[in-house]
């Protein structure tokens, strides 16, 4: 039988504090890196070459080590799994790597288990495209309502929707997926851009930028804000003198705020009318989410980048605090978690606009969305999935966006997989510390290892 | 100036899947363990005897060696710092640790960097107060309002809690906190136990240890339950039988059921009359613990030890979720979160009970409850101490219960620190993978290794 035969886990890491790209008020200096988890087969895929998996959490720099070591327990338990058993059965692959009672209490399901787990899983559904010879949106878009509800997590999730609930929302999309899928390969799925907007860059860098996305045809643009409210008022005039006022600008505090502050914060920022206020407080107040929700409408309040599971989700719809749900593939538990968040995510009618930029996560979201619109919510009203546009020279198969006349939109994903294979060249060039990059850099004051001289010491 | 010098963390578990001892319904085979710090210095205790400072987190087994990891990164940063500005500045020290952000990117605040800081922040807690001469909770008890508001981290919290709101709780202790420490030294601070009722125990060792319970002078008993109602209904009627209508029982689900089910659980056993039901459902779900909390009155909820911040204990009071305050001394972020956690509880009225048992627990659970008393709630209504008898011949000062007529109580510390120093032999035998016990071990089938073929592989 066809088997996992062995796993590699890799420490992948980018230089991008050295430009500032991903800085905003509370990461200033990211570099932004991946736990690269690869399950090696004995099997090759449709076309003949060896067959592997291929999966990555993202972190932002030093720590990047922990959660490998920590893949490297959770992934190595797959060693020997029947490819065909997983093919049937992911729903079981992930009942198996979550059933460690022992790494659960480090959780539970939460923290650096929780990314390890996210990329181990986000690896084996990689395998399993590859290996039908399907991108993974179509695997998934594939499934019967039955198959999909079968590998939801829905644990912890019953007093806010039943298994039955679930199946309903799936079975009354399933006639018209067909549609969808077509509407979707005309047009793409429509993305924003953030790569404008970080607190490093200077107003001309900001001016450019802005400029050079409403050309690319965004209609959407975000402003990392929460510093400085006079830098915030004075970039976020520059960006809607050249946006305008037809296209719709967002604002991202990433956390820094406590509640009464974000109310006050945002309320100073009102006139330049941003969609969403994302992330204006500690990513577990729940609670504060709601109370700002209410204080500051007709502002929407998005988050969920660092929403840690489904159990939080469920709680920020029930307490109705967000208006825009922005899940990440890189902290759920991958599919099997995500779809759960989807389900509920459809039965409370709040918009999916994923989380995306970092390395890899573009890569995965386009594939989510497209998942979202087919089979689960079938509705595009206001959702956009983010897009930032480095890194992706790094992988094999790289997401893209075009504009095809109704804005910018990531294209549909034509090759097998989950579009998260790295080029081995990028893996050994950065791989943290002795790839060849940071081998080099090691040479002179290396920014990544600033404020912890341990980083390297595991 | 006297500094740290040099720090190691120890990868410390003890064998006890052998005997089920800490068995629950979501936890059935724990191998206790410790991720152990400890802080070197240049410098000598009050004795003449060489300082340093002992902390440590709890895990159970599998992933311990991945705390230990970041324990390292977290606690090299420490290595240079004067003792001198330490002693006067631990909110600085704090600060300091949690201040970076690709660390932070891990968590927030969660999971296994949270972990691992608090292993950190303990031994670095014990270090101040063995320098100065003092148990830990004399020297917070010793603190000025200002300064124990100092080391607090109020951080998200002002929606709930301001930092005059803070002072005034603490300022309305202060004239009569040399009673309360007056009235604990004469009687202790009230304990209950969990030593009888772990599932993996038979009826016989129940009803055996029930009774050596009641002989031992407790007036609280806890059970756990949720694998099967059945045996609950069975276990509960052995432990009214034998402890009586007086004394209070409590349960304990680790974690197994959704809200509905806990609801439906809960109720079959309310005829045994449980002062609380202990994590009735998953930890993150506040709104679902509100849930049951409403359903299952006059029935206590209680819940804590996987509770992994203080953002969530502030929404666990805000949503009225909770009826005891369980707060964990290895997952909390030392005092530092801890004497947040306690003026929240203070202000919502909100009774604390910490979490112990495991590894070390005991030992630091006996300072917060002191330090709660005299400067905080001032109160002793409701409140009463996890005691578990098993692994404190390990520690250098162990903790010490005895009934002084009053009932059982954890009598209080006297030695100078937060009581977690450990054996060298101990640590020496204990380490794994390669300390006596485990080379030894591993010669046969050890049950730390059953599910995860590499733990030892990192």
């Amino acid at each position: 039988m066809p088997q996992i035969t062995a796993v590699t886990v890799e420490d992948v890491r980018f230089p991008t504090s050295l430009t500032g790209d991903g800085s905003d008020a509370m990461n200033k200096d990211g570099d932004y890196s991946a736990a690269y988890v690869v399950l090696h087969t004995d099997s090759s895929d449709t076309t003949g070459v060896p067959l592997a998996g291929h999966g990555l959490t993202f972190t932002i720099g030093r720590g990047n080590d922990i959660v490998v070591a920590a893949a490297v327990q959770q992934a190595t338990r797959l060693i020997g799994w029947d490819l065909d058993e997983m093919a049937i059965d992911m729903g079981g692959v992930y009942r198996f790597l979550t059933s460690d009672s022992q790494l659960r209490w480090l959780g539970p399901e939460k923290g650096v288990v929780h990314l390890s787990l996210a990329a181990v899983l986000n690896a084996s559904w990689d395998l399993v495209a590859r290996r039908a010879g399907k991108p993974l949106w179509k695997l998934l878009t594939d499934m019967t309502p039955e198959q999909l509800v079968a590998v939801a997590d829905l644990r912890y999730l019953s007093d806010a929707l039943t298994r039955d609930e679930a199946l309903e929302i799936l079975r009354a999309k399933e006639a018209t997926k067909g549609d969808r899928l077509a509407e979707l390969a005309r047009t793409g799925y429509p993305a924003y851009t953030t790569s404008a907007g970080w607190l490093g860059y200077d107003d001309d860098k900001l001016r450019r930028l802005c400029q050079e996305a409403v050309d690319a045809g965004y209609g959407y643009i975000k402003l990392k804000v929460g510093a400085d409210l006079d830098d915030d008022i004075r970039r976020c005039s520059i960006a809607r003198e050249i946006i305008g006022d037809e296209r719709k600008l967002m604002i991202d505090a990433n956390q820094v705020w406590d509640v009464g502050q974000a109310i006050d914060w945002v309320r100073a920022l009102a006139r330049f009318e941003p969609l969403w206020i994302e992330e204006p407080t500690g990513p577990d107040d729940i609670l504060g989410h709601a109370a700002i929700r209410r204080a500051v409408a007709p502002i929407g309040v998005a988050t969920g980048e660092h929403c840690h599971n489904r159990v939080m989700f469920k709680q920020l719809f029930q307490a109705e605090a967000i208006d825009f749900c922005q899940l990440d593939t890189g902290r759920l538990a991958s599919i099997n978690e995500i779809v759960a968040v989807l389900l509920l995510a459809a039965k409370f009618g709040v918009p999916v606009c994923p989380h995306a930029g970092g390395v890899g996560l573009c890569e995965m979201v386009q594939h989510i969305a497209v998942l979202d619109y087919v089979a689960v919510s079938g509705d595009l009203t206001d959702r956009v999935t983010e897009f930032v546009d480095h890194l992706h020279e790094h992988f094999t198969d790289p997401c893209l966006v075009s504009d095809s006349g109704s804005g910018t939109a990531y294209v549909l994903p034509r090759e097998p997989g989950y579009s998260t294979r790295m080029w081995p060249e990028s893996v050994d060039r950065y791989r943290f510390p002795d790839g060849n990059y940071w081998a080099t850099a090691a040479a002179t004051p290396a920014l990544t290892s600033g404020g912890a001289p341990a980083a390297a010491a595991l």
